[in-house]
């Protein structure tokens, strides 16, 4: 996607196969910087620290970090240091299931009784083919999760309102992202949408991210605070909520970005379609129940101060927010159960949230 | 209640009868500054900028300024001059119906055909009575709340959980405030309670207004999100909800801080009791439906900015937190539906939040 009439991915290859290139999501919207990845655990701290972040892009991101490993590792022991390297990027962050995908597809790409040039020559051309690969997903979720929208311009002749919760945007991904696909392809093929962007405290993913990638791309929004939606949809001024996912279970119940569950009832209790976009990267198929994923407790920081722009010094800056000597808590995501979803948007197509649903889709 | 060991209330009477202190409560936590008000303009302002808030704060707020204005009353016109500041000051905000309740009882004090000092005088007693009056009530509806509080405590032994929103804490009163009246005395009746606060934006009155009134008391507290409250019902974290109310319908529909629906039917997922506190002032005895109440929109900037606590300043400072460009919408209230209410908690009891419920304990 275009920033400032330029196209970027959120993570590319430096013309240096040595060096992985990402935006450094820290600072945006408030100052553009490239992050360089030169070995695994740059790629670790990037996804530690949220230099990047959102399922599919931490998913590619672990690919690279497992090639980086591979090129700087000794001639004697390369096996086991991808191995390691790869153990420290899935356990990288907990909720999101696409860093054990990654993972697991590359080391089944190394076969320790190769040679060490040829395991890294194969591990590099994987990285490169997991990234267009999930370019293509998201671009296929698009068409898929188009008609939806195209479907209510169709039935009501006006504008159609989708709200958003938290990045799940080009800048999640690696292009086009999964809950925006179908908003940008809606937005090129001419039929008129309007976003209602979630700020999503406690980092602002909303305010900050999705809101700079569709102004960027010229897409109508509006930007409210998290608390707002429910009375949105209570308005009738929702006709679509459409959000990402950090891992799906077998069974449909979806792990996103803390407040997604609150929208989800707000939905059902309005009649307003939820629907969740995402790659099957991001389905874990070993897991039944939503109970089960781990949730990310994230630092107490993240709650008493807020990040932005101090007008003032023409600076990023934070404020606290909290006065001192309150406790914190800091939950990364929440679980939506199956049953609150109206359906989930796929490069296959859309299925019910269920097991038989995702199965029909996915055969396994 | 105090602040810093010295009792405070939210608004006060200065020796001078001609002058009205309130704390200035678009700086707390982080100053503390006590505002003067010398007219009815200076109430009007106080209500609009928010230096007071809470319905029941600025019902009294509203009938200290009608009697600021018959003090600087012309002789000759005192009466038509106290009835357009009494006009200004009911509209000063829109969803609070004790604006509107709180004006009409001090005209009614007024006979036109009376002299202009005996007017004054009686609006003043009337104030003053008036503020005693709000204090009496939260402190019945914490001796009527705090039964809820005990009840969990008897069957669970351990440790009462709570989430509130917002603030509906004394400085949204007089004193004791709505629901944490039940909270303080369970508090100072020695029962465990351990309370999760939402931050509350875009204004953050959880963050800055509860979490420092709930440390100034010694409540044991967690500052959260407003996205985190429904995981942690889901956790079965909370075992009781109490929020306050700026208008409920005679049918029990109450409007309170946006995102109080949200939590009201993540509540209503997980089973856990979802309790409005308020005094008899905040019921509209006139109106059905919580759609009819009218809805505040405010200003772009609360949801564009974040204030807080400069550290490297030292000072108060605010800092933009989504980038030029990009639109906004900041629907101030919310209106949860009363088929979401456990109970309402008033100063005559706790009833169910329906027209029968109300009429048994007001008798309308």
């Amino acid at each position: 996607m275009r920033i400032g009439g330029t196209h970027y991915r959120a993570i590319w290859m430096d013309e240096d196969p040595a060096v992985v290139k990402v935006i450094d999501q820290r600072r945006l919207p408030f100052a553009f910087d490239v992050f360089e990845m030169h070995r695994a655990e740059d790629a670790v701290m990037a996804i530690q620290e949220m230099v990047v972040r959102g399922a599919p892009l931490i998913g590619v991101t672990a690919a690279y970090g497992i090639y980086l490993a591979g090129l700087h590792s000794s001639s004697g022991g390369w096996c086991g240091e991808i191995l390691r390297a790869a153990d420290l990027l899935v356990n990288a962050r907990p909720t999101a299931v696409n860093l054990t995908h990654a993972a697991e597809r590359m080391l089944r790409e190394v076969d320790c009784a190769d040679s060490r040039e040829r395991a890294v020559e194969r591990l590099f051309h994987l990285a490169v083919r997991m990234t267009e690969e999930e370019v293509t997903r998201c671009r296929e979720i698009g068409e898929h999760g188009v008609r939806l929208i195209e479907e209510v311009y169709r039935s009501t002749g006006r504008e159609v309102r989708i709200l958003t919760h938290c990045n799940a945007g080009w800048l999640a991904c690696v292009d086009y992202g999964t809950a925006t696909a179908p908003i940008y392809l809606a937005h090129d093929r001419g039929i008129p949408v309007h976003v209602w962007v979630d700020e999503t405290r406690p980092r602002n993913q909303g305010a900050r991210l999705t809101a700079f990638e569709l102004k960027e791309h010229g897409v109508p929004h509006t930007v409210i605070v998290d608390n707002a939606g429910g009375h949105l949809m209570q308005e009738g001024e929702v006709d679509l909520v459409l959000v990402g996912s950090d891992r799906t279970t077998r069974t449909g119940d979806v792990a996103n970005k803390i407040g997604t569950y609150l929208k989800a009832l707000a939905a059902r209790d309005n009649l307003v379609p939820f629907y969740v976009a995402l790659p099957s990267t991001s389905i874990d198929f070993n897991m039944e129940s939503g109970g089960d994923i781990p949730i990310e407790h994230r630092d107490a920081g993240e709650v008493a101060y807020v990040e932005g722009w101090n007008e003032t010094t023409g600076q990023p800056d934070r404020i606290r927010v909290v006065p001192e000597g309150s406790g914190f808590s800091n939950p990364g995501f929440d679980v939506t159960p199956a049953r609150l979803v109206t359906g989930l948007i796929t490069e296959r197509g859309i299925c019910e949230a269920s097991e038989k649903g995702i199965r029909k889709l996915f055969g396994r």
